[in-house]
């Protein structure tokens, strides 16, 4: 990501803070997100590693900045400030790969005001998407039961590198691998594919079509079945060709249905490959499937091996975009809230530490939010953010987890870059301990992050202050 | 965009055409979607002019081919074909900005089969979001009473190109301005921001804040009243610094309402504002804003100058992916047909000119579908190609517009790059040709897309002999 891919304003907001004498007051901001992405209850982080790598590497070049002078909006003292930058951030975030919940923060970010100011886009948009997808890929990794899926949705992704986020981001959420040959490349992901209708139709027939790829790739030879007609004449002209095969020692790898009841035609298929002797051939499906179509297919007994999924996954189509946030919390040592008529939006003052508890099951049971200062959980009674009135007592966890660690330290990496595979590596430990409720499709059960009582006082005698001063 | 931003069976596909010896048989592949976005009837096209030049452009770099070469499936014969890619395709489509309906070519690719074959993702990826995104920004800015709109999606579009190519597109359905500032230096597009909460949270009190934003920017200052509360203290500290800035000979330039009632918040703001003598000073808005919304506050008298729009706009939130699709129709001059159990699947074949008739008034009354060789419009029965018992007669339209122009022959580019401006400018003069009732948000009018007779029994013929033969 470009430096200059930012929104404007922080731009004109860093060069105010400069111009009155208020840039080097250090602050705090919290990343987080309100609501949890396709009706579910959790997310999978994913973005944050790279993100802060980028932090730490950040440089403002000459051509921006002559972009940016041709406007007269800018101070002297501003482009001076760009050309010396050196990053002062201090940040504390959650592991890549770990479920995370609303209404918490996922990343601090401490240091001067100016500088935390124009981290903020790009943070959000390195987060948002990458988060959301991860989360998306995760659903429906876990309804197939964790088969494999292929991500293959290059073509209707939101432009070329929506599309490589996407391939990225659906490996850390339970993906097998991509069609995209750059983000194969790129992210050392596992590439697939298997042939268009446009190769079955450039051949005088299906059957010739299928010989002819069958001969070129006799180790990977996956066949697309429904070019015509699945069941009278894909299905059959695949046995033909995968009988062939067996007679040269090879096996037909696959067939692919993309269209059609996808539950009805795969049991079909396996039924006719196995009265063939090809048991060993699987079935690919795709054509606009998502955790919803997995789950009826899987209710209707069909017999699908492997998952090709295209828009719904990279575009992450019921629910395409993550509203993450980054919000004032502290300056100058002094905790800053944001009061909203809707209540939801009104944010929690003060840096802050997020403790995750589990039962004696090791389930996840809760987060809860405390202030930084205390250096542990200093009360068992815990506050609803939304409304005080629901409180509630932490009984006997069997362990309490902070999730905000230390990555770097006054523009120092503590903690190096660690790509998708490491994620993915926590995720599939990390979503274990969730417990199915919370994971469920239909009306999954809700997931409690609290505020501490101490945050819960500080938070009201704010309130209370700025009502009073209205 | 990167070349190996490709599908991998775009690769194994070309192999295998050259392994069998068709890679260069003349075929030609029609670039269409099946449906209109956004529960409408029609789209902005965006994309084609660059695909284009890119097409004209492309090739495949020595580090591309040595990680296909380690994959060991592809043989000699084809890095030698990349090796001496020479582009002999010849293209005709739509121009951009033109409204387009679904089920008709806007772009015919025709040339070697190979050829043909290998730019296909790189074709429907930049197609699909490009033209979806503008006409998502040409439905907001339709409704709006084509007010100015600017386009703050960055922070939650899907990656930071995601977010250009959407910067791009809005401007050709009709935004004024961008707050992606990479955006605005590339495309040469106005950038604008005003200020974040955090402007406002990070000095002593809200109305300190406005008069150092003001300070800072006396002729370009917005300031955002709603951190705080919008009504009792928002707008009136910002009529406090827009009465200091009109001492200082300066206008507030805007207030930026973020949440709450926006109808509601904006007729009272301006009463309070013009009050105040402010009647200048504008009123923007944003907080989730899409055209439903538009129309709502306009309904409910909002006063509301200029709106902010990002999440809705950027990802195009209520339907954020346009399936469009590339399907061989002919090759080695036989037409070619891809049946399927859905109707709406099953492909027109052969070579085409889309032809576009009007009525009296200039307004659009319907495109139809011609094969190339007849060179015009043969016959004035017409057939809805999802079912020929819906046909009619063409009925005496004031012009004819043939839709599909060549743009480049045998590799070679018949016109130039066009901008978005270009594309702009052509929407701008299009869309007033487009009928009221086919533009509307709620049961817009269909806009009928027919085959012509000649085409219509060519479909049937073949669809026969399919089955026939199966």
């Amino acid at each position: 990501m470009n430096i200059m891919n930012t929104d404007f304003y922080q731009l004109t907001m860093a060069n105010g803070y400069l111009m009155k004498g208020i840039a080097d007051k250090i602050a705090v901001f919290d990343l987080f997100f309100r609501k949890a992405p396709f009706k579910g209850v959790y997310a999978i982080c994913y973005g944050l590693s790279k993100t802060i790598k980028y932090i730490n590497e950040m440089k403002f070049s000459e051509e921006y900045m002559n972009y940016l002078q041709a406007r007269n909006l800018f101070s002297d003292e501003f482009f001076d400030y760009l050309t010396h930058w050196k990053c002062k951030l201090t940040i504390r975030s959650i592991d890549d790969g770990r479920v995370i919940f609303p209404n918490e923060p996922v990343m601090e970010v401490e240091g001067p005001l100016i500088q935390c100011q124009l981290i903020e886009t790009y943070l959000l948009n390195s987060f948002n998407f990458p988060t959301l997808c991860a989360t998306k890929a995760n659903r429906m990794w876990l309804t197939s039961g964790k088969q494999p899926i292929l991500e293959f949705g290059l073509r209707r992704a939101q432009g070329p590198n929506g599309a490589m986020t996407a391939s990225e981001a659906a490996m850390v959420g339970g993906c097998a691998g991509t069609s995209n040959v750059l983000a194969g490349k790129k992210f050392k992901i596992d590439i697939s594919g298997t042939q268009a209708h446009s190769w079955v139709m450039a051949f005088e027939s299906e059957l010739e079509s299928f010989r002819a790829y069958a001969d070129v790739y006799p180790d990977s030879c996956i066949l697309l079945i429904d070019t015509y007609d699945t069941l009278k004449s894909g299905t059959p002209n695949a046995i033909i060709v995968g009988k062939e095969l067996e007679a040269r020692g090879k096996k037909l790898l696959g067939v692919r249905i993309d269209s059609g009841d996808l539950a009805y035609f795969s049991r079909k298929v396996r039924e006719m490959l196995d009265d063939a002797g090809l048991t060993y051939t699987k079935i690919v499906a795709s054509n606009d499937i998502d955790e919803y179509i997995i789950a009826e297919i899987k209710r209707n007994r069909g017999a699908i091996d492997l998952w090709g999924i295209g828009t719904k996954l990279a575009t992450c189509y019921d629910d395409p975009a993550l509203g993450g946030v980054y919000k004032l919390v502290e300056i100058d040592n002094l905790p800053k809230l944001k009061i909203a008529s809707n209540v939801e939006k009104t944010t929690i003052p003060s840096k802050k530490q997020v403790y995750r508890t589990y039962n004696g099951e090791d389930f996840m049971t809760g987060d809860i939010l405390e202030l930084f200062e205390k250096d542990g959980l200093e009360n068992d009674v815990v506050y609803d953010p939304l409304n005080p009135l629901r409180f509630y007592k932490i009984t006997n966890p069997s362990r309490i987890e902070p999730l905000l660690k230390i990555k770097m330290k006054n523009g120092k990496l503590i903690e190096k870059y660690k790509d998708w595979r490491e994620a993915r590596k926590i995720m599939e430990e990390d979503i274990t301990h969730l417990s199915d409720a919370s994971k469920r499709l239909l009306n999954p059960q809700k997931y409690k992050v609290s505020i501490s009582k101490s945050l819960h006082e500080l938070r009201t005698r704010l309130i209370e202050q700025h009502v009073k001063e209205a």
